[in-house]
């Protein structure tokens, strides 16, 4: 598999927000550094970065966080791994945003978990159909799986009043609250922030359990997430974990707090990616035909289409593909057997300016050129 | 959890082994390239690393091994995980040696498998109990999970004879050989090699799958690791990946074989650690109560340690370490509910000559004081 011309399908970071002289000057001192080169005897992961990241992450949020309560994990998929392993046994079901993250669904399964959708709505999950399956299945569901900022694929953000209402929902239905928090820090406009995590609603029942990861903001190839969960829930989830973390990344994250540039990266990463979000829209709206409808997030990395009843996302994408634009098809993204092949995801993080507007004139003007019916 | 005054427990790399400086320096040529810094493709792993392992491998055994048959793992232990996924379903019977790598009993149980032992001989696992759990077991027998070569923690290293007949167990009982060769190429004496990894054995089947590491010769915190399967079973193995890896991490070990620095490493690593081991067998020579037994494996990183049938290592571990000695007792090594109570593991690689030494000496000293009758 390689790169298209205009891949607007792949959901990863532009190489230009890497700071590059930064990190290899912190790698050069974490080298002398002898505890960020051994293992790391605490299985929640080094201690120094977990009292760093609490620290930054309690100038972000009003529920404070403790060092207890936090895991240093090798990426959100990892942490989200960790999560499932500790919630679920062997038969039991896991919830999933339908259509969701598209790489985890099979993951989950790896858990000899049932994997089961909820529609996904503009406000967040819809909570009833969710009831509607705790109802029907009871305790076989352990688990729901959600991304309820800057939703992957949709864009959609849960509404503060959803959030406080999953998290009833989860304690009165026995299941754990899987957030992942990956674009929570991504919004675009100070003044349309979303709302506190779902984990900030629930301070006393340690039903959500929520994933992050610095992956995507720091450098991709840095391996750090972390999970926040209850202290009292500490040992349940070390026993979970396989996936071994370095130290030496870790600190890497810790540097980039205690040297004050955390908010400074984020800060320019929420205007560059705000730029590149703005560039994708104006061009969609110059651009696309006008039955195509999309959704505008304001924040995260994707936009997603959707086509009218008489076209398919498959045929599409043939078409596209064919002019060098390749984007993520919808229904790769819904849970087996239920999979519409009527929506598109496109991705205006990694790809330079004119490469991000070509594609999306190339891709509108196959669009254009496909058999729909007027009005 | 901190390291005790005479730490004989932690199985941990040496700090002077860290080539910190090389190291420095490959980190600063690697944040200059960008397919080192972004997100990998290929969920094998970064195919450059996997293209320069293939190399460096090839030149260190008999059997060829092609890139396609390479994973990139974040060591030992998300390999072995990686592995046990793919091979087993829940409701499985997982064999062990027993006693074996400690960490993993548990973990290996998180695949909803039951974990059964195998006793150790010196010359590998007693192949007829295997045989006799086959028999009784059947198809529920998915994987044995091995470490034939400085065995942890017994030291002892499989014949060529056992490696062979093992494989035609596995072929004739259908399941995977997961074999871990952690401690393979860290052997003491030129003159006295240890027999070729299983893999080798089994060049057609696919029923051995092998895992091994970078981090115990590199870096504790590389987290680079990695799974020797067949070709045909890449894509089931990609798909059991959870534990995302790191290009830039990866592209180190690449750099070290490319820069014709790892089988220095080597080299200058089996010298430095047969040195220690040296120094704790003079030591037990000089200071062993007559009536401790240990094996000498002349590879690896421990020594295991056999207690008369009157005396505890529960007993022993308290009385040790009230003088600042600690040690891995024996009886975590084995699986649950089978659990003998007479042995020690003691590792002769982290600590300076001198703790190693004193170490040893002091609890030599607790040992004689112990309540063991004559004869």
């Amino acid at each position: 598999m390689t790169y298209s011309e205009y891949d607007l399908r792949s959901g990863y970071p532009h190489m230009d927000l890497i700071q590059r002289d930064l990190l290899t000057n912190i790698m050069a001192d974490l080298m002398q550094r002898d505890v960020a080169l051994q293992y790391t005897f605490d299985r929640a992961g080094d201690p120094w970065s977990r009292e760093q990241l609490a620290a930054w992450m309690n100038t972000q949020q009003e529920t404070p966080v403790l060092p207890d309560e936090l895991h240093i994990t090798a990426g959100a998929i990892p942490a989200i791994d960790q999560i499932a392993r500790y919630s679920t046994k062997a038969g039991d079901i896991i919830l999933v945003e339908n259509p969701t993250f598209y790489y985890l669904i099979s993951k989950l399964e790896l858990n000899h978990c049932e994997v089961m959708g909820v529609p996904m709505e503009a406000d967040g999950a819809d909570l009833n159909a969710l009831e509607d399956l705790c109802r029907q299945h009871g305790e076989r569901i352990s688990m729901f799986y959600c991304i309820p900022t800057y939703h992957n694929p949709t864009g959609y953000t849960y509404s503060a009043e959803k959030r406080r209402a999953l998290v009833e929902l989860a304690e009165k239905y026995n299941f754990t609250i899987c957030e992942d928090s990956t674009y929570q820090m991504l919004y675009f406009d100070e003044n349309d922030l979303p709302p506190p995590l779902i984990r900030e609603f629930d301070t006393e029942s340690g039903r959500v359990i929520t994933a992050g990861s610095f992956n995507k903001l720091i450098l991709p190839a840095l391996r750090v997430g972390w999970i926040w969960g209850k202290t009292e829930q500490a040992e349940g989830i070390k026993a979970a974990k396989t996936a071994v973390t370095s130290a030496f990344m870790s600190q890497i994250v810790g540097e980039l707090i205690v040297r004050d540039e955390m908010n400074q990266m984020l800060d320019t990463a929420r205007k560059f990616y705000g730029d590149k979000y703005s560039l994708m829209v104006d061009a969609l709206r110059a651009n696309a035909p006008e039955w195509l409808q999309w959704v505008e997030p304001n924040g995260g990395y994707f936009i997603w289409l959707t086509l009218p009843e008489e076209l398919t996302a498959t045929d599409v994408y043939a078409a596209t593909e064919a002019e060098g634009v390749t984007f993520l098809p919808g229904r790769n993204a819904f849970v087996r057997g239920d999979a519409p092949d009527r929506y598109m995801r496109i991705c205006f993080a990694m790809q330079p300016d004119d490469v991000l507007v070509r594609g999306v004139e190339i891709m509108c003007d196959v669009l254009k050129k496909m058999p729909v019916t007027a009005g």
